[in-house]
């Protein structure tokens, strides 16, 4: 695997098929969604446990690359801001964070609580939380 | 770009130069640093300020990509657990999450107040904290 090529580890299944319709946050009615996991990464995933609070890095397939400033919300009233200082889809790596709580482990599948990304996301990584949060 | 072809927007410029003297997390020592952007990105930096706290992307390109499970903190004592559970840099996709506190900024130059990520590593993104971590 050269440098700089991801290489997905799973895939989103989700209700969420559009970009129109999917809220902006996993806390503004994201629905439950499974991460399914290539068998290969099973190891990998081997400690997760259904109650864990985890970070969820997905590749947001269906963003824009060019993008380097946004109407935060896509609301045109707000002015243009730099996608550094916004959660905007479209960057030029356009990696998707995800706060995720798990409901359920079935093998190398993740239930999540609640989930923005769109069906067929390619997932890259999962990271336990940063400790600032851990201690809240 | 092709899709899952990552394209770096600077690099870290620290005095950290290799793993072995890398502190592990940001809170445990490490030194100052700068992030240094391409131009062709100003756009996209343009309303970080000195003061705020943001989570930096990187890809940690000295890790290894075939590790599915590790020692935590590199202690045998401890029992070997899927990378996905850990922040080891060793992992399918190696890229990093920093929270980051920014000091100063100079044109496209951003001063960290702390960062464990190793000179020359590359910037993925930046991103605001996550809502949970405002909130605290």
């Amino acid at each position: 695997m050269p440098d700089f090529v991801l290489e997905p580890v799973g895939w989103v299944e989700s209700t969420l098929v559009d970009r129109a319709s999917a809220p902006r946050q996993g806390d503004e009615g994201a629905p439950e969604a499974w991460l399914v996991f290539d068998a290969q990464f099973a190891q990998a995933l081997s400690d997760l446990r259904a109650g864990q609070e985890v970070l969820v890095l997905t590749w947001l397939d269906r963003a824009r690359r060019d993008v380097l400033s946004v109407h935060p919300r896509d609301d045109e009233t707000r002015p243009l801001t730099g996608v550094f200082s916004t959660r905007s889809a479209d960057r030029p790596n356009p990696i998707g964070l995800h706060r995720v709580l798990i409901l359920a482990v079935e093998g190398t599948r993740l239930k999540a609580a609640s989930l923005e990304a769109l069906d067929g996301t390619p997932i890259l990584d999962v990271k336990p939380l940063l400790q600032a949060q851990t201690e809240r």
